[in-house]
């Protein structure tokens, strides 16, 4: 590849366009004749507030979020998230719905507990998280402030294929591992919420897009950081916010418009994603453990026979120029992530060597 | 200057090292030959482990930090701090002192009632914060859980000449705007925190020092992201750190040590403070409110005569490859932040300007 650069399927941080690199390098003594690298802007001045106020209009353009929707750039990840939801949202009941799909849906639910009760409308622990759901399994309160969801479970290699019904209760959806890897219809949620690290920008920001009338009953105890209320009025910049992400997020916008946008994506990752189902499906070496129509797109879950030959195709993917194959230390075997910047080539060079693995090993 | 760069007197973010900023560049899209930008790395690969190790280590040989205290990466900013802190250290007596010296310690002040109950040591809002507080001055309560103090304040312009002695009581610094500005006794404080984007690291990061028996005791409504005693088990990767800023940080930190480390630095802020102090103090044109002792080397607040004469200022300033020079909206007036890496020659530049511009203007 260009640059001497290789196929890195990390969970997050993950791969970026090259074209976005080249702009933030290019630029990185003086932006655009500004004098000064974006590292070193005030975030009160002109040039900079430029850079912000086309992130969120291109976010904005990019998902085809309705006016009546903050988009809010934050920090401290998906897990500060997990309790910044419950600290604005479940202040009425002070109860809420939790579906845990996966590592980071139990998290949530685990850290709402500390300001309310959490009611479980479902788990997949005891099938090991092999699938989503489906509508009929869920026992939702009707009484619930919100109903929380994981979209992608980056860790068991799991996506809703559908938005659950949860009538006029609002429903939250971390969409980290999968936000703007299609369309969706923003409309469906009431708040959802992102760590940028793997298809937006470098970690070091959260985008929380919210419908206003979630905003404005916030608990007392909740640090002003953390009020959802607050931050949207001050567009992000109730202090000095992480610059340098949202510049690059900027970039990663101009570069998804530029490319067709989510629908694009949405073909290509499609494209990307059969293509390593296809070779799991057509081999008896390799095994998914995840039901077909709960597949993650963007994660995809793998073991080969035995943990040996798991550590010997990492082993070997790493001489071959890719990186981060190896799954999370909580389920063990072998995982790609194929985010939004990973080529298609890099998909169809993993699965060339998948399939030269599977016969030199079978 | 190099690059057609401009001197930048902003009060944060700041400007950068020269040497670092190349460094990125030419990293950009393959760091050291890894594959991959820094932005795109797995938290929990062996290249990044390496820079993170190496951040730390090296700010705690910047300066000084004893063994008994944990440096951690957080997110949020200072503000965050402002809750965190009492979260986490106003669980024994639920009380603590708060010393108000200007804007953002009054902020962390009324963030902190949140909690418990804030006794106001000292405040200098009758005297438009025009000085520091001397010691017989401060109302301390023995019983306090922590004493809070800002070290410099970067809005009014004033900074602590001694550190205050609080007995047995923990004092806990906001330094965002003086930390490796010159060597300080980290043994002195309890906590020291900083929000990075002024000597150390873009926006995005939030520098935590803390005596390790300040840790344990945290409030139960406390988010996981803003627990001092999670994070610093986790060495500041509990979930995916601000990684890009972590690795400025660390070149920020080699650049320090291969330029003669905080005695160096206070020698040159020494230098720089006192041509612009010098300057306003043999003007009878421009005059600075910040009495002798109580004013900062990192941010030099002065006036013209009048309102006009100081937005005509600002504006030849712009003119003249200057930028930020406008003071905060709430002092109006000007203002000249001269961190770390303003070099000495764009404080000579600076005085120059002035002494034309007061000439022209008398």
């Amino acid at each position: 590849m260009l640059y001497d650069r290789i196929y890195n399927f990390s969970a997050g941080p993950s791969m970026l366009p090259v074209e976005v690199l080249e702009s933030a390098r290019d630029n990185m003594l003086n932006y655009e004749g500004s004098g000064m690298s974006v590292m070193e802007m005030s975030h009160r001045s002109k040039v900079y507030d430029d850079i912000i106020v086309k992130a969120e209009a291109q976010m904005r353009k990019v998902m085809n979020i309705p006016d009546n929707y903050k988009v809010i750039f934050m920090q401290g990840g998906a897990t500060l998230q997990f309790a910044m939801v419950p600290m604005n949202l479940m202040n009425k009941n002070h109860k809420a719905d939790y579906i845990v799909t996966g590592n980071f849906s139990g998290k949530a639910a685990k850290e709402a507990e500390k300001y309310g009760k959490v009611n479980i409308a479902w788990t997949g622990k005891d099938i090991n998280f092999s699938r989503i759901p489906r509508q009929e399994e869920l026992k939702l309160d009707p009484e619930a402030d919100y109903v929380h969801i994981c979209f992608n479970n980056t860790i068991y290699g799991s996506c809703w294929d559908y938005i659950p019904d949860t009538g006029d209760v609002p429903l939250v959806a971390d969409m980290s591992s999968c936000i703007m890897s299609e369309p969706i219809d923003v409309s469906k949620f009431a708040l959802i919420y992102a760590g940028a690290q793997k298809n937006v920008a470098p970690a070091g920001l959260t985008i929380v897009i919210v419908r206003e009338d979630m905003l404005g009953n916030v608990n007392p105890i909740t640090p002003t950081m953390c009020d959802y209320t607050i931050n949207a009025e001050a567009k992000s910049m109730h202090n000095t916010p992480p610059c340098w992400c949202i510049y690059i997020c900027k970039l990663v916008m101009d570069w998804l418009l530029a490319n067709g946008g989510l629908e694009a994506r949405k073909a290509i990752n499609e494209k990307k994603a059969a293509l390593l189902y296809d070779c799991l499906d057509h081999s008896d070496f390799y095994v998914t453990s995840i039901e077909k129509g709960s597949r993650s797109k963007m994660n995809v879950r793998f073991n080969t026979p035995n943990a040996e030959l798991d550590a010997k195709f990492v082993k070997e993917s790493v001489a071959a120029g890719m990186s981060n194959l190896k799954a999370h230390r909580s389920t063990g075997g072998l995982r790609a992530s194929i985010y939004n910047c990973m080529p298609i080539e890099g998909v169809e060079y993993l699965v060339d060597f998948m399939k030269k693995f599977e016969a030199e090993n079978k």
